[in-house]
């Protein structure tokens, strides 16, 4: 039985953390901890996990924390990096959700995210967290820095398209929308049902802080420079990722529908959809599974690739548990056989 | 392994009933039947299904379908009552999700439901799938008629009040709220989502079917006649009941909290909330599971009690596969052990 | 022309009081009052007023107001209740959309808020501001506290059995649902919509601070004490309020239809819809109007009256401008003409 | 008092048009028709209009149209196309806010539509519908074919470049979604709240009947042959289309900002957000606006334009009541002085 730890439970991450690792036979939750809450009961801020989980959050501490085999961060950035060299000196494993260790460039990092990074020293170890690009660095990592939610959506759709050669690197277009859990649980007047609610609008468009998490992934798989005009949208609605993404075709013989599927084809996670077939956030809500459609408007020069995620599951908890199994030697799909909740 | 058929599969019920029981380990469906689906593949209609079930439509075909251990009816009324009859002589069991024998007065139901009923000779025997009321029954049953979605909620929070005799049983008040699904997976202008969304109503509000099948239960619960004005309302959402209902109390010193503790303590799927606490239905969403809570405002004289599921899950599919683990002796539990997903 | 202000425009019932001023003929917005954001331009953070007014946030100042005909306060309660002395001293006379003023105990209003009241001389003179029970005082009144929005709609669908004797007053129940708009524009978790979207939940059950103001408007409604359960419930979507209304009838043979419809002939934002019909909050939003439906289910002895209000209308800005119309003698209409935004 | 008909008023776009008319002083509707609700009462199906309007449904007729001043076409394609000649002979001006008259090559248009035109020799005289472009032919225009939903928005926000000549006519991208009303008043179960609530999606991508529309304009705009990928999701929102779109700059050094400030400096319903500030659907509900932002993400060579605009107002019945101002010397603004409604 892995011993595991959250760090961060009372976002959203945290409680979809634990909701997965409800069904996984071989993980034990032992500690769940949070500045704000320490002392109440999980259940008590989160009433689905009643009868599931008898736990109280406690304050974050490493000793608690390195006593588990592996401990998973659900924190906004700056938390993981301030706690991650004493955990991995204490020999637990760490999966972090946030974006402390996306970026290998300290000085990248600092550029978008506004400060020095605690522990760049770690940056060249931490292992990307998306399986299909890195599955085998996975296996004996320390640290895994999990894709962000924009990212896994955007680069999955993109990455056959870039590692063919079939399209052009450069003026990638990225229109993409997210759930509002995207935004986390906290207070802020932007997030409101009376704000957000039947209404739709872009956000972060000159410079949005997932960029160069993406850029760094697709430059990695095209094997040179890669730009990308990446838009992220607001949806009235609580879970969900959909990227919109268009590139110019070099190559307009490709057979673009078997180039996914093949590509694919040993993923367990990743579903290309037949011909013709576009995907809806609402049939992987809850799963860990992106689904992918591709489409050559009008016969022209521009393909279209359309991927939907979960942003909780393949886009930030399901992501974390999938990698911590793989980490561990366990089945890939250990908790996370749940179906998607349709309607 | 427990062969099993549904007929019906198109509509909500059904995926959720094939949502569910791909994480039963006992059950295995064998054929899944649609007239206006004949031949199209199941995950065609449910894309959250790829990958899960191998299975296509076919014809409804009695003797296909004789050939099951199980076969669950997720129809309309007025399709059961032709079939089961058949179903029954060729020693198949039955877990009807529709109303067809949930009222045992044949001249009741004819009345609610504008025709005759079809095999009246059943309604003595089918044993009312609400295993809260009705466990040991369902043991043995051939033919069980699964309870209705608002009768459900509203029943799990009336009974524990009405049996002890701490209420009056008449001027009894349910003021309940669906959401959209509980309608299915018809083309009717009015429940479009731009008739719906961002909007309340009452519908139903001179008479609405579930009132004799509730009535029914309740009279039965209390040992006398009970009367229940029932208000459904619409709910601009997928997924969810919430009842609140209003009782007046003839023994206001009851300790009302530990009554229903005391009630439901060895019920797996149903969870009195601490004092104080008020359900939503958000966090039962996808469990088959019941949350309630309890109030007397103001100290006053009349008890509130608020009760919420989810339509689809412990209002449906999910109470149906109860029904049908205590039938063939399995663990209640099991298929059921989804957690609600929140956010 | 009259000259207005408005104190605390920060928030929806401020914003939409100038959507509505927008298109009265007889009114210019002078002054626009706000401590959090003195020196903004309105139209930045409300870009659907862009080109509509000229205006910035001022602090708020006794002076600047008191130059004003009338002073809408659109704040929470505790603000109004320390300007209002010096106000009228100097002559202007006020609106108040807060609850500083509705409840004629002083006492009583302390209990239900928490701290003493600031200026209990005027609690005789401020006007109830419920035009359907109140116009003829509201013609003169320097003072008015306009009916909460729970009240306006609850109200006006018992005030006709009430005052006509046919109900038992005591043992109502109102079971009201409200669009999160209802909480306000204030930063917390619980009206997020990833908190509240796809979810329904009663809160406040055990006493809401609208209860007293109900029974009070009642009970002289009644010409006898009067005892009502309120629940409220919040509802996934921005706008609308939503009463089911429950009483016991001591007169069966009453044409309640012909009742409701004697009782509003004259009144021009209550529409009493045909028998059979019932209404839905869609059907209101955006207009100064409440719609009743009247039912009587299975001709038994309760009562169900269904009333909708957008609550931002005529449950809070367009009830104070009707007021404000009665009190200065303009048509009751005027800048109250919008139609309902449906769908 | 000009003298109003509306064929096929059951739809959004015909109460939509009735609730703008209701504020127009100089339009008076005298007709409204509907082969399906003939003789139904229009307030029974549209309660938002109760004291309105005293009007019935008709039977679509040409001489009871012809009667009046101008006539709506309401309808979905290939209604006003069978009608328009008989209108227009009998001296009776029409705006057409269906597809039938919007490309002026009858070919391309069978292409699209599926059917031979049935009045292609009325393509070359018929306006189109977007005052910003066609504001003088408009003034003498017998027939006018409103722009489409998605058409308005990607043009007003890709016309200033074009003409401009600041950014690569070919390759132009727009990824724009819109809320379910879009789809119209029409049974489909793809439409129900229960399958788009709570999801996104994209349709029609490999090519919208929008698509040529949306060229035709562009081109003439542009003098050159313009190329673009049009792909429109669906929002689970009932109001409200945003567009964004995407253009490789062929001068780096423009200023952008200014370039659409001056383009539509004199536009009374166009709005030029300021520099920074992105625009919602929310801030045009329910009124006749495209609200504008524009972006160089990160200084790049790919310029960024949000268009917004309520889909039901400025993208069809507010952009039709609008050309009516202006084709019959009116104020442009008649009737259209409705403030977005916020929230």
């Amino acid at each position: 039985m892995i011993k595991a730890g959250i760090v961060g439970g009372t976002g959203y991450t945290g409680v979809e953390l634990l909701r997965l690792l409800a069904q996984h036979d071989q993980v034990e939750v032992v500690a769940i901890t949070s500045r704000g809450e320490a002392g109440r009961r999980l259940d008590e801020l989160f009433p689905n996990l009643r009868g599931v989980y008898d736990l109280a959050f406690q304050e974050p501490d490493v000793e608690l924390l390195a006593a588990c085999d592996v401990v998973f961060f659900a924190t906004p950035h700056n938390v993981a990096m301030q706690m991650v060299p004493e955990l991995l000196a204490a020999g637990t494993r760490v999966v972090d959700l946030s974006a402390d260790y996306r970026i290998r460039d300290a000085e990248l990092w600092s550029r978008w995210y506004g400060e020095p990074h605690a522990s760049p020293e770690l940056l060249a170890e931490a292992v990307y967290g998306l399986p299909e690009m890195h599955r085998e660095s996975l296996r004996s990592a320390r640290l895994v820095a999990c894709a962000g939610c924009y990212p896994t959506a955007i680069q999955l759709g993109l990455l056959p398209l870039l590692q063919a050669g079939v399209v052009e690197p450069r003026g990638l277009v990225a229109s993409a929308a997210s759930g509002a859990s995207g935004a986390g649980r906290q207070a802020k007047v932007d997030n409101l049902l009376s704000e957000t609610a039947g209404s739709f609008k872009a956000y972060g468009v000159s410079g949005h802080r997932h960029l160069p998490e993406i850029e760094q992934g697709l430059t990695e798989a095209a094997g040179e420079a890669v730009s990308l005009t990446f838009v992220p949208h607001l949806l009235p609605m609580v879970r969900g990722i959909h990227a919109t993404l268009f590139a110019r075709l070099t190559d307009r013989s490709a057979d673009l529908q078997r180039l996914f599927e093949d590509h694919y084809r040993d993923e367990p996670f990743v579903d290309v959809l037949p011909a013709g077939v576009y995907p809806q956030t609402r049939t992987v809500k809850g799963a860990n599974r992106c689904q992918l459609g591709i489409s050559v408007p009008q016969d022209r020069d521009t393909v279209v690739v359309m991927s939907t995620i979960d942003n909780l599951v393949k886009g930030a908890s399901g992501q974390a548990l999938q990698c911590m199994n793989i980490m561990f030697g366990l089945p890939e799909k250990a908790g996370l056989a749940q179906v998607g909740l349709l309607p």
